[in-house]
């Protein structure tokens, strides 16, 4: 039997799709390289067949079908994922969870609630929102990605300033392993029970397994909000007031900073000259509030900052979760995109200087600017914007990845950490030996090897290839 | 060659001791079970040596040696694990990182100090304390115990409550692997590379490797504290007061509940009747400790809760890192231990009337007692206390397995998670099915397998036997 009609027969025929639009749709995630493809005519291939579990027995039996098979098994959320970490193949099953989209339950006593994998991050919020309670996970992508997503790529939410990444804000993960077996992560509020099992599937982007079930710890809808936005007469005199507010004690639930370009490009009327934007708002108990506006205001006003716009605030909060598409960029012969990495303090300003300056060099380029929107007590994220346009359009791959280069060697000479919160799919697995070391990831080899000896999972994603030498190999050629 | 000499060549010759007191004190850790057979006259056996490592390549030898040589290597840091993670074996090597307690550096920038493994707690306190700031971190064992230690059993200190476990407050971890190599887990402030593997090494218990350096995330001594204590009617009415607060936002640092049992033996001048005693302790800049203190006395009071005796917290805070000894009360014929669990507020309250009917069903049950200390937006810890003394001194042993039996199982049936923050070792290593499950066993077995395919890394710790069946086969027998 091929693998369709093995699917076919272990699961209802309706959820195996082996034709039609959907295969079309789901060659590829939101990585801009997929679509340039497209729009290049070279488009990724469409997957062998699509298949739309209904239940955690269904998954099992994918999962199972697939490795007795040697088939690639290919895990779909709602397919926002950034970096390529779904790329379809002729010969591929891709495991389409979003007909997975139950709530399981919602614990206002404990805060908890579980959501089957493929509940959509927009409506599992407003699930809760209309029980006076919160995810507090808010990533731009919130409308257009899963709960399991979030887990596989280990995301953060415009929020995480105050109330934590994903793994903080992760309960418990149920998910199918390569084996068949069913695991289910994280039982109490805080154990020591060995190595935390959550986080063998926290940033595995399906090479691991197949998460099925999430359940998230809540907050109650906060008491009060806070507004609150400042100019900074350069990036690193608003790097210096973040750090002490954070250093300080507060916890703003959101922080934001961009630097002049992105402040005159997003908010026109608000900029002003080569001035930064920092944008604050607080949440909690009205007293908390209270007293952290006070005691930021007087902590900025200390590192010489002015009051800037509040305006700007209310338009960042509207807009905040617009997804941008590429086609329109991409037709017109641009290329762009996001690259997010983090660093600690005293490195930080070096890193945004030390990128920007990098990809001036990259020619046709259009914009290299950043914000920072993630801070902690150790150091902060950037977060680059890159727009270039080649003189000629078959050099547009080309510039991507030399843009990507840029901002990853940058930011690995400067000392930081080459992904802050998109992960690393095709796009980012070639650099990840900075982060981890040959160590690091020989070790998380060893470990996919164990739990996945074929290699079935998702294959191409996350382990950086092992012929690989830095630098000498493009990223990105799906097509020999 | 022995592994002995093999050692003496590999690393200069006094640092591999073979015979002298020291064998005699790498016995064992600071399990009650252990010290029972040493007041028994069945001592656990010496190691066959201790290696005390100076530099990180003295580790890589020695795992490379006993690797090579199939000798069980046993880490050791100050020994004051309580869950018998440390049990020596005549064949075995134990590594004793104690004399590897360099401080690396302190960075007043970036809140980050980074220290050999073998650092006493107390002493790398002591060193960031100096300069303004605190780890945060403290554990009743914290002069007794080493940052390498904290890593490796998942530690959590009294004031976890504001400040977070271990896991919270580690920034990156140097570890040599069992095949040999040195690994770096985290390089930045947050990344989504992959899955982190901090969480490998977090919880280990010396099975995955040795943690050779600790860089933690510091936070700066805070502006202001304050203090509060209450009187509750029952354990119920002080978990309902405490979940208000925390999910109402507030992060005291400290919130610990005392049943009536242990009001009147901690605090007999403190203690009212049968009430239940909660103790506060409040941190952080000025203007939100104020709003917090006013924030939660409005919750507690609404809770129905008394104030209560201010002096209580004084003598909590004084007292607070003592390590008590268990000779004197086992030479006295009294087997007894403090055991953690953790679980959601819905299932708490009948968890701890559970276990203490539980309890007093063991002959000889002098006290089961408990307070919670750890307090998170889900749910809450419990701190058992139990003492028994059996007819037959030769019962000790079954009667301490026992009470443990009853605690663990009362637990896994409440739903609750068998460890807060101890750890497994020997004690707990086969109720540990209870929170990760078959197949979490399996996954945690099978990634053990591929790190360490020999198993000579602290073997018989952490890892249920595979023959066992739950409540069949009795734990802490070292001698057949």
């Amino acid at each position: 039997m091929s693998i369709v009609e093995t699917l076919r027969a272990a699961l209802s025929s309706e959820k195996v799709v082996s034709e039609g639009p959907l295969l079309e749709e789901r060659r590829h995630d939101y990585w801009v390289l997929s679509h340039l493809d497209d729009v290049q005519d070279r488009p990724a291939p469409r997957p062998g067949c699509v298949v739309q579990p209904a239940t955690v027995d269904d998954v099992v039996k994918v999962v199972n079908a697939c490795r007795e098979a040697g088939a690639p098994l290919i895990p779909f959320g709602l397919g926002s994922g950034v970096c390529g970490g779904v790329v379809a193949h002729e010969d591929a099953v891709l495991i389409d969870m979003s007909k997975m989209n139950a709530v399981r339950f919602i614990d206002r006593t404990n805060l908890l609630a579980a959501f089957d994998a493929g509940k959509n991050g927009g409506e599992a919020e407003k699930e809760v929102s209309r029980r006076g309670l919160t995810i507090g996970h808010w990533p731009q992508s919130i409308d257009v990605s899963t709960v399991g997503g979030w887990i596989a790529t280990r995301a953060s939410g415009q929020f995480s300033t105050g109330y934590g990444n994903i793994e903080d804000i992760v309960y418990s993960i149920e998910a199918v392993l390569p084996d068949g077996s069913v695991i289910e992560a994280g039982k109490a509020p805080r154990a020591s029970a060995g190595p935390d099992l959550r986080h063998l599937l926290l940033g595995s982007e399906g090479t691991l397994g197949v998460i099925t079930g999430v359940t998230l710890a809540l907050r109650r809808a906060p008491e009060k909000s806070a507004r609150a936005a400042f100019f900074a007469k350069s990036m690193a005199d608003g790097f210096e007031a973040q750090r002490a507010i954070i250093q300080s004690g507060w916890q703003p639930v959101v922080l934001r900073q961009y630097d002049a370009l992105e402040t005159h490009r997003l908010f026109p009327e608000s900029a002003r000259g080569d001035d930064v934007l920092l944008l604050v708002v607080h949440e909690g108990p009205a007293g908390k509030v209270a007293a952290e506006v006070d005691g930021v205001s007087a902590i900025v006003k200390d590192a010489g900052l002015d009051e800037g716009p509040l305006e700007a605030v209310g338009q960042w909060l509207k807009d905040r979760n617009h997804v941008p598409t590429w086609e329109a960029f991409l037709k017109n012969g641009v290329v762009l995109d996001t690259v997010e990495i983090s660093a600690t303090w005293d490195k930080i300003g070096a890193i945004y200087e030390g990128v920007v300056a990098s990809l001036k060099e990259v020619p046709g380029l259009l914009a290299g600017t950043a914000h920072s929107s993630h801070v902690y007590r150790t150091g902060i994220n950037l977060y680059f914007t890159f727009a270039a346009r080649p003189d000629k359009p078959e050099d547009m791959a080309a510039t991507y990845e030399e843009c990507w280069r840029r901002i990853m060697e940058a930011t690995a000479a400067g000392g930081g950490g080459v992904s802050h919160h998109h992960g690393i799919g095709r796009v980012r697995k070639n650099y990840l030996r900075h982060d981890l070391g040959d160590a690091g990831i020989e070790a998380l080899r060893t470990i996919k090897g164990a739990l996945d000896p074929t290699g079935f999972m998702n294959p191409g994603v996350l382990l950086p290839d092992r012929t690989f030498s830095l630098g000498k190999e493009k990223v990105g050629k799906k097509k020999p």
